[in-house]
């Protein structure tokens, strides 16, 4: 199908930081290539000796074969990297025992070509559930071919070749100076439908030549994902394959954080947000047939749980989402969403404003309502919807999409 | 706005038995007429003395000032019912003191020229959220007009007459032999977005001639919405007004039902679900937008609850409502909910059917699977996905609609 870029695409791939430490190639396995589309469909990614990696995956019960090994080479590997090989074109997820067979094969292709340990390889896959694999060594076939092409990493070429509905690749970076060093971070994400704050969200990888203990890179990577990729949402569906993982190659040359009270472990951690952060809103602005955008802010709740809670039912809520759409400042939706969160709120004590026109006060309409002002917030492509409920000092935010017409095309025809 | 009539909008309002011990008048007080359109929005029923009813209405925390007032009633009036009266056009939620106001006006007008204890009146308003009333009488001031013309129930008026985005009118009817009398049964329905299983998920009546205590009427009334209101869904979107009442008048003629282990309790239990269920697939059938009706059975899950849960996950998923939409059996997206239900499952042992077609099997795709005769289900207007989840013996059926371009016209259109 041919798919309508985004209003939100950008004029051009950004220039992403040249992370030492690491070698990248991609190639064609022909997926696209027999549907006529030029582009690349699987691409590797290898690590200097000593790179620390941490991830975080979907919390799906039918999470794919690919998670459920990088999860298990992760606690297996001692969170030390070696390579990372991600395809599309198939998710393999509920492909029984292929789908392991698939993995072992590409783990071994990747072990011998490369002379590293299976657990220190991490595998990703993207595409249709459930299409059953012919042959297991699909992705594995391509190793060698892939190592012998290893260079300075293409950005744009990876974010493309693991694209599924996503209308333009994304990327982002950033360059922290840590204690005299020059430390740089490259990140690549894909991601479009099946978007909801559940876990990581989609695949993203962040590289970056710090030097990190692994369980640090974890907790960062944690703290960092739950304040972007699990606070986005396209559709409120939670995919099978989700996977958000970092690797720290240590190239920069910096001494190695080791403890969470170095003060370089917070620089490294707002540097990490800032290119999560970025890749987070490209996906959400990416969103299936996405025309607008919205930041929506609980505030004044009894928890930031909670405050994140009735965020996440305003920004799944169909009505809300075809609101904006149609650019209709139906508030009253919005009083719904925090009705159904079933949180502590005070409803006499509601309030809501769009950007920051005040549309209700006090449990009921502002007295000064202008309706032609809030409708003006929604004609905007991008908007923010605050909601204080009265009930504590709890904050979140959470960005979601509008659901179009365009929505119910591609996800319609996305498989055929 | 225009509204397409929903493809399963029956050809004529169905006849329905005239349920004895209750009058019912219908009106205009000009909210449609303003806007070109012919057609009532209040209705009025008065009970005959001795009227018992039961209620189960919204959870929504922002619950509309007439819902709130219902539970009060029904509380203090310990059951009883003399009046009920419902308005479309302004759900009288989130309105603040106003809100309380318009309710306080109604309640003494019924009050006043019925002669009848408040605390025995039933209120219900639909229609946008938040309108401020401009005036509190807006309701009350048509009570002594409605009182003038109470007469045997016109039910297709009555159910007219609380329409919002509905595209047809809704009613159902049973008669049911219990003890050698004729014990009757009429309700009434609105209802076509904003639908979603946690409660009564719109607005529905049921008036009875049977006589039962009040108390066993609420356990009756609990059961029965659990498996029919409460079992639907459309959007996800939880209401702040869904009510569902039943109104028994016991001009029957029967004995009284007093106890749970009285046998006419169970025939008294399943007339009414026979009507709630009739209703109930009326909505979900008029739901915005909708083309294609699907049941939703869950099995083999830890518990009655547990597959409940994983049945609406898959009902609400928009990946799964647009490929309804689109014809396309894409089974993978029942794995991809089934998964982020996070209930008890054994992914190994899934099983997925589309009416008799099995389409997955022991966690894969099944062996003998028939894109075109799967294909062939999704293509039907009415069809049933059936699920296996290998973790128990618990099962539940749901019932959901698609999601269509209808869906995002209308809730982009409406209010304005």
């Amino acid at each position: 199908m041919n798919l309508t870029p985004s209003p939100f695409a950008p004029a051009s791939f950004p220039a992403l930081p040249a992370a030492r430490g690491l070698k990248a190639a991609s190639g064609s396995r022909g997926f696209y290539a027999r549907r006529g589309i030029e582009r690349d469909d699987v691409f590797l990614v290898t690590f200097d000796p000593g790179t620390t990696c941490a991830g975080v995956y979907t919390r799906s019960l039918t999470a794919s074969a690919d998670v459920r090994w990088c999860r298990e080479a992760l606690e297996a590997g001692g969170g030390k990297a070696a390579a990372l090989i991600a395809n599309s074109g198939n998710s393999n997820a509920f492909t029984g025992p292929k789908g392991v067979l698939k993995n072992e094969a590409t783990l071994t292709a990747l072990a011998q070509t490369l002379g590293v340990a299976k657990e220190q390889c991490f595998l990703a896959a993207t595409g249709v559930i459930g299409e059953p694999l012919s042959d297991p060594n699909y992705v594995g076939a391509f190793v060698p071919d892939l190592a012998g092409k290893l260079g300075a990493p293409d950005w744009e070429k990876l974010a493309r070749a693991f694209m599924t509905t996503d209308t333009y690749p994304k990327g982002a970076g950033t360059v922290a100076s840590i204690e005299g060093a020059e430390v740089r971070f490259a990140g690549i994400a894909k991601g479009s439908g099946m978007i909801a704050p559940n876990m990581a969200t989609m695949l993203s990888y962040v590289f970056t030549d710090a030097a990190i203990a692994p369980e640090l890179l974890q907790s960062a990577l944690k703290q960092v994902a739950d304040e972007t990729f699990n606070s986005i949402t396209v559709d409120g569906d939670t995919s099978t394959s989700d996977t958000l993982m970092v690797f720290a190659t240590g190239a920069s040359g910096m001494a190695p954080v080791t403890s969470e009270e170095d003060l370089r472990f917070r620089t490294f951690t707002a540097a990490l947000k800032t290119v999560c952060l970025d890749l987070a809103m490209q996906v959400v602005k990416d969103g299936e047939g996405a025309s607008k955008v919205a930041t929506i802010t609980v505030e004044d709740a009894a928890s930031p749980a909670s405050a994140k809670k009735i965020a996440c039912e305003i920004a799944n809520s169909p009505l809300i989402k075809t609101a904006m759409a149609a650019g209709d400042a139906n508030w009253g939706r919005i009083v719904m969403a925090v009705g159904k969160a079933y949180e502590p709120i005070e409803a006499d004590r509601l309030a809501i404003w769009f950007d920051d026109v005040q549309v209700a006060r006090d449990g009921a309409r502002a007295p000064d309502y202008d309706e032609a002002a809030a409708s003006a917030v929604f004609a905007k492509a991008e908007f923010a919807i605050r909601v204080s409920v009265g009930a504590g000092t709890g904050r979140a935010t959470v960005w979601t999409c509008d659901l179009t017409h365009g929505y119910v095309d591609i996800n319609g025809a996305y498989r055929t």
